[in-house]
């Protein structure tokens, strides 16, 4: 299985709703750094998974869609807690539409799983992963 | 599948027995920095694969069992060598524990599998990965 | 010269003020993962710079008064663009009264310098660094 | 399931043929840092995946034969569009070679499967890993 | 005194002259990491060192030039060893005429001192720092 | 001012005396990722601070005294406090001899100062630094 991942990051404010949240309840924010792993069994004609230049700036359009925003008023994740969790799964959504949109190019066709991971500090951090025919668990 | 990971870090000393340990053989140490990985399939009621709080407090109480110490003189680890590899896999086998004794939340329950690495310098780092119903392999 | 850095981080929400900052003055937020360098001629008697850990309780003290917050809402921040600028000085202050107040214990009272880096994300960074003696310029 | 991993790096010239590549088909270089990791189910006599010296030394022969070249006139590369990806699967079948030739020896023999990660930037990486029985796919 | 650091790369070819390089005579190549640390004693009226944006801009800008070149061909760097400490100079160098230029903005005028780093692998990197008023010596 | 860094680590056992200390004070051990920096005005004719092959060699060599081993014991570092400031000073005064042995060639001779810093964890690490005719403060 061959791979391909790109990083970025974006800066967002939110609050957390539930017990198990303690003083995340109160609103704050959090600097995600994103890494977007794309997988195929094998390479395209030109030898790579993806065209990683496509690919980096769908993952960027995706991401500027929450940046500098404050995630409790974002219409679309109306009624979600915006862990990192549910943020990584959401990123995932947003790259198969991408993906299928072909706004990766018709080589991404072939991708079969990919990975998301969000960084929220060095000390902690959270994926969510699936294949691509598989849209992931809500 | 979803997964949250945890990093925190312990200071030991230890020796190895074989002879493909050259000059490990001496007494000598190592800082392990450790990375918790756990993973279900589905979120739990919150939106969190597992409470960070408490999975990064469990983990610290099964890193201080280790912490400051000289693991040659460990009654828990005798006849073990305490290799990278073994340290991962004792690590996992007591985080096991702290989830089946409630340390982590009942959410925890959720939890299907698994990662402990421990990084041992720049250059090196070892692994145990496995189901949360599967025993490492000793 | 001798030093010593810990790291540790705070996550919040916060907007800013001035043409310069597009997006960036709608609410957002950032984790910050903070260098504190101390420095110091000579090391103490017991060979160190500082007693570490006094220094990492200090800095985490110091980091919750922020951490989980909405700095646009803070009153000991008010009337301040609370660029990572800023708060790597206010960082710098608050730890210059940790030092003053004792709780580095006496050996902090041979600190000459400190340098508090803040790590925005993975591709940007701001520091305030000064004399002991000296604070920052506002 | 256990792995070990080892990093090392080389650096070298190249270009690339094909129009997704743009001002990449122009000849550039680069550092490639990567990361060897070895996995097997079950550890050795010694409590250990492989020799850790062993692989290290066998993985920074392999990479030696691409370090300080231009790959663009390397004739075992004659043909391929040296891209992150294909260098990643060419070195995981040249360590292939060496686990068979006894190189890392005899506990390597063990080993079931690897993954090698090489990281062209702090924004982009690409790996191929499979069964140590299953050639990769050209 | 305050700071700022934006990240970037570039990737390039190129063989170095005089027998202390050994194997690095051939043609091959190398991705550098840089770090562009900007200084000054006070913060502008935003509250910042500099436009972040323009500053990430400017560097982006200057690294284009060397980007997927093949150095030795570069006229710009005709006569010179493009050493890693070569190159942190001239990337200095470039973003003073790039501030002079007023790339980075009025408030740019402000800063008192850079700091260039290359990070040519996870092993190795250098720098080259200077005030602002300072040509680095060639 | 000019520099270049090299990075390699050390593995050890220790204890420390102080009641500062803690459960340091029982014997444990540490990897110290140690980045030796060094500096000077001007370039050498090659274009480089020094050569790098040969100041890592050193750096191997001055670290290679105290890898694997319990410094406990170390009759050259006996009535020591071996903390990572000591080590990182003892590490500076090694260099120190190799540069004036001739190890690292007769243009380190032009090097004015170094800085050694010693990563004891992700979170924490110590650093001295010094002109090349200053021998650190014990």
């Amino acid at each position: 299985m061959y791979s391909v991942t790109v990083r970025d990051h974006f800066m967002i404010a939110h609050s957390f709703r539930g017990e198990v949240f303690g003083p995340a309840r109160q609103l704050h924010g959090a600097t995600y750094v994103v890494d977007l792993e794309m997988r195929r069994p094998q390479l395209d004609v030109n030898g790579v998974v993806v065209d990683i230049g496509r690919a980096g700036s769908a993952l960027h359009a995706v991401l500027a869609e929450f940046n500098y925003r404050n995630l409790d008023e974002e219409a679309s994740l109306a009624g979600k807690n915006t862990t990192t969790e549910v943020l990584a799964s959401e990123i995932f959504k947003r790259m198969v539409q991408q993906i299928h949109s072909g706004a990766l190019g018709s080589s991404a066709q072939g991708l079969t799983s990919m990975r998301v991971t969000l960084h929220e500090s060095h000390i902690a951090w959270a994926a969510f992963e699936g294949e691509l025919s598989t849209p992931p668990a809500g």
